[in-house]
């Protein structure tokens, strides 16, 4: 096809294409024309150019390859089957056989319509929403330059690596693209390498429809180097780009790639036909043609897995081993580092990490829990050094630094540092926060809460991927005050405690604050959130009332009575209220169980009989309150529960006066509660 | 303090400063920095280049002002103020009176934290959640092209206007704020101006920390007519710059405003200290003193009314005459035309567009409700000229096109179009659709329901703002099948109807859709999200069962039988599953009613009577199915109900596949009733 390719080259590509456009037929779905039009530069990458060894897809310091166009998932597994990248560290099993190939988008199958991390060894993160793959890589980038200047002394090549993500048009027009663009270039992440599929077709048509950038200068005016291959199918060009990106040492590079969707395909290529269904046969027929094919379906010549075993086999090997031997050597001289880093590579948490948290005195005046946050994460902090993390543009307010002086600020002057700046980029913010953690590195993200909905996807994506990342979530209700219903959150607890496998938290005190951060930071495989009041909150008296310990279980009998007549449930900073109304309810000789639901996702986990002795399915007269919707409560609330909360947005005003304006009031809680008792009696 | 200001502007520009410090200082809560640096440009827009008259606020074709960095708030309700802005077209009552500055931030004043849509004549849209503001400035500008193209014939300058927001570092960081500047430079919308305020601070401290962008090369690089102003204080080179967009006629125009945050505050001035919080009376007095200023509060010298009263006031005045006998003039020549535009203009509709909709019949075999969908939407569009919108990229799947042949595609070489390609940019198209539905536009915005989440804070705004926003989301579940999790939404419906005053509609057969767009269409002040599947419905015989028309209230009975044991509820695809269960729950002598809950905002607005004629209280055996999570449900499902959907994320495979997989089937719906009979009884 062109002069700069082999037999053997072309041959391999032309199996990448044809496994992926039979593939989709089989499936009867998907998106051929990508793979197809991507087909050399996978190649080339793959099988001349990643550090990545198959028979050890979970080295460390491998070299990271994200497919951000998630859609075109069967470029990769076509890849991640010829080079024989195996099931796990050592093993002999392909990560992705070609029967998985023939189960492409079937219940179980590996080849999961998208990209689905975890599913198999070499997808290094779960793609398909535009935008997050990229995103994600720089999260990767960040987390080799982190390990490098903070463990790797002399042997910073050690943890070194370097990034490569394929994306498309989509994913540079999302914003979130943008985001992670500007904040790579700022980073000068030189380790990262996108490649833009610049194939001017979008689902709806030309890209001109929508798109007239002038990609090469805007990357540029955010710091990227720029490399330009004009013919997607030259690799000799492609090659020359992947050395000027290796040899740039100052800024991340965008290789823009000029390729045709569904190459080869002589009636669909360079249309949007070729985009998100099967081709047909006689179009696949019409192409194999073209490749100089047979006409058999998943063919894969031995030439091919010869040449991937003689490539990236064989270069992965080499390079492994060679890593393999420096690591044992660093491992005996730094004996203590290495244990350290074996954790963050093994997702562990040094012993004892808990032992020395915060204890808050009772304190009528009380602190607000971003506060009391501050301090515990800076207690965790100095147990687990690779908790690090940083805020949207508004770590004083969120509280959000970890010791500001020793643990300095994330830059390209500096990347040991532990705080980061991600600027006003809540939606990257939360995908680099991803891409750390999918290294290993227990990272934060830190906003207003409200402006989880500016990161939801990738909130969504930690929860879907079972990472832990940890969102330190300030400004939690109409308590903030003045700045009135855009910032107010109102919604917010029960659309984030929607979201499957995100642990919601929001402590009632300082000690509540502890306890919940001791069970966040425990978890496994979930992302966390800890919502957190601006106002101050007393800090409850746990000689009068029971241990915030029992936060960690999501839920727990703060203050109890003999026979309760009523449980008052409560979270943050209307926990108080639940404490104030069960004593003036008793003067009114009512009694009132009181009930602190910090996370309901926690709580809901817990043993049967743990959940009945703390709420008695026969003690129906409920009451819960929270500054935010009734949605998330009803479930606890049964058919005669009350709410005290809010049923609309916010407004702009002092807290206390807010408070009043919407009702929620000790002496509300007081009368929902005496409501709730004869109702139910 | 410069050269070219004369004395009567510097005097006006510091009252703008000083106001906006007493209303922050009162309120001990708020951002004077940023006013007190664009003073001057705010200044010089509003009394010499904006096209508004101060006595009318609402004429359709004024100048629209955005002040995207809301938190900027004084600087708006100042000018405001100054200017003598009313309350309504022709009131002797100012919008903005110095008693509402006094109690800036305070329990409805209208001059909130932010920038509230309502509170005041003036205020355009409402900001604070960054980007947005700049965003809905797109649709607004879009909205006076598609106007001059559609209406204009001879008379364009009678729709045409310009729309000017000024926007901030945060602005443009946001990921929105790159696809909105992207989108309005494909679509050369040259009647748009941004002024960037380029104070090169951010909360954290130095914009450096976190952003380095060219921002003029990135502009260029998106089609945008860049002007630099080295100095905010320049009114000189503030007017050339206005001028330079005024004759700029093939592009968006970006001014980047060199500014000094905290303008004259000696020690604050330039730093991070002055953006989020009162001065301090200190700071203060020694501000005033640099502008020459006594240090009495909240002080408006009687030259500065006279000098707005004789800019902004006369020019103003002298350009609403001037269009308003034109209008008469268009008016009466073009009768009909202006009826219709009339009624954009008050935001009503067309009597009887509701009377045209399809009937489908039924139909075993069905129709995907998207499919329905489109042939709704083009029926109301018939009805509805201004209906018009489109999709990120997917208007064939989501089925959004209206009328594509004579409807046309809106682009920069055809603003009449009624289509609109808005690229794979989510959150900038449902802002832009704020912005569009702030002029009376009907606008809609369609895309994977999965990608609310890619939009969610606009869509929360429409919802705050009261604006008649249509989201047309279609691949509503796992219902779309292979192509997985990550684009199966699975806790989007509870998340969606978490959001206050947005109707979240999920029709059950295409003859519900209908009834779902004729009550959403509707709707007054609200947002509709129309939820679609993507897979084949039945679509139910209405002989056999209830007229879909109930639709239209939310809830409603679809299959009664005499004495019900049990309720069985459900939306969308999973009706079906509920008429079928009924129908097997008989046979076993179980008596089932099936109730439809297309949209449970509508619902629960009904008469408290007609709610318990469809779930009746003491019917308590109670079955819920829906595939999504329970959360939404629990309220209908009281403390003995059961529920057949999803509690966690989903999976790649055919959608029948995954039903059986998860459990939504027949037979446990059948179950699960079976159960609760028996539990109640």
């Amino acid at each position: 096809m062109t002069a700069t390719m082999t037999d053997i080259q072309q041959l391999s590509i032309n199996t990448i294409r044809t496994l992926s456009m039979d593939a989709v037929q089989a499936a009867n779905s998907g998106h051929p024309g990508t793979p197809m039009a991507l087909a050399p530069v996978a190649y080339q990458l793959w099988n001349h150019h990643l550090k990545y060894d198959p028979a050890n897809p979970n080295w460390p310091a491998r070299d990271r390859f994200v497919l951000s166009c998630g859609h075109a998932s069967m470029l990769q597994y076509s890849v991640l089957h010829l080079a024989n990248v195996r099931k796990q560290d050592g093993s002999s099993e392909p990560s992705i056989s070609i029967d998985d190939i023939k189960n492409f988008r079937q219940l179980h199958s590996p080849c999961a319509g998208h990209p689905e991390y975890g599913m198999a060894a070499g997808i290094e993160t779960t793609t398909g929403p535009l935008g997050q793959g990229i995103a994600n890589s720089v999260g990767m980038a960040i987390s080799a330059r982190w390990m490098s200047a903070h463990y790797g002394q002399d042997s910073s090549d050690l943890f070194d690596f370097d990034v490569y993500a394929l994306c498309s048009d989509g994913d540079v027009m999302e914003g979130i693209g943008g985001e992670a663009a500007s904040l790579a270039g700022h980073l000068k992440l030189s380790n990262l390498c996108w490649i833009y599929d610049d194939n001017r077709i979008t689902i709806e048509g030309s890209t001109d429809l929508a798109f007239s950038e002038q990609a090469a200068v805007k990357f540029t005016s955010m710091g990227w180097n720029v490399v330009t291959v004009e013919d997607a199918n030259d690799l000799a060009a492609i090659d020359k780009a992947f050395e000027n990106f290796k040899r740039t040492n100052d800024a991340p590079t965008l290789i823009i790639l000029r390729s045709i969707i569904g190459y080869g395909a002589p009636n669909k290529q360079n249309t949007a036909g070729a985009h998100g269904s099967p081709l047909g046969e006689d179009e696949i027929a019409a192409a194999k043609k073209f490749y100089q094919w047979n006409n058999d379906r998943f063919v894969v010549p031995d030439e091919v897995l010869e040449d991937f075993a003689e490539g990236i086999g064989q270069r992965g090997a080499a390079a492994y081993r060679q890593w393999q031997s420096q690591w044992e050597q660093f491992s005996s001289s730094n004996a203590k580092l290495a244990d350290e880093i074996n954790m963050i590579w093994q997702g562990k948490l040094p012993g004892g990490w808990e032992n020395d948290l915060p204890e808050f005195p009772a304190d009528e005046k009380g602190l607000a829990t971003r506060k009391a946050s501050g301090k515990v994460i800076n207690a965790i902090g100095n147990q687990i050094p690779w908790l690090i993390g940083g805020s949207a543009d508004l770590a004083g307010s969120n509280n959000s630094i970890i010791d500001e002086e020793n643990g300095g600020h994330f830059s390209a002057n500096d990347y040991a540092g532990r705080n980061f700046h991600f600027g006003v980029r809540e939606h990257a913010m939360a995908a680099v926060c991803n891409g750390m953690a999918l290294y290993g590195i227990r990272s934060y993200a830190a906003t207003f809460f409200v402006f989880t909905d500016y990161m939801r996807p990738s909130m969504r994506l930690a929860a879907l991927m079972k990472q832990n990342v940890l969102y330190i979530l300030t400004h939690d209700s109409i308590g903030l005050g003045e700045d009135g219903p855009t910032h107010q959150p109102v919604e917010h607890l029960s659309a984030c405690r929607a979201i499957p496998n995100l642990a919601v938290f929001r402590p009632a005190d300082a000690n509540e604050v502890t306890h919940c951060y001791q069970a966040a930071i425990g978890l496994s495989g979930q992302p966390a959130a800890m919502v957190l009041s601006r106002q101050n909150i007393p800090t409850i008296d746990r000689q009068q009332f029971a241990s915030a310990a029992g936060a960690q279980r999501g839920g727990y009998v703060v203050h109890d009575v003999d026979n309760p007549q009523v449980i008052l449930m409560g979270t943050g900073s209307e926990l108080q209220m639940c404490l104030d109304a069960a004593e003036k309810l008793a003067k009114d000789g009512i009694a009132a169980r009181v009930v602190s639901l910090p996370c309901f996702e926690v709580f809901d986990q817990q043993d049967a009989a743990y959940v009945e002795s703390v709420l008695p399915s026969n003690l129906t007269a409920r009451v819960a309150v929270e500054a935010g919707i009734r949605q998330s409560w009803d479930k606890y609330l049964l058919s005669k529960g009350k709410f005290v909360g809010m049923n609309g947005f916010g407004e702009s005003a002092p807290h206390d006066v807010l408070y009043r304006e919407f009702g929620i009031t000790v002496e509300a809680v007081v009368t929902a509660a005496s409501q709730a008792v004869k109702e139910t009696s």
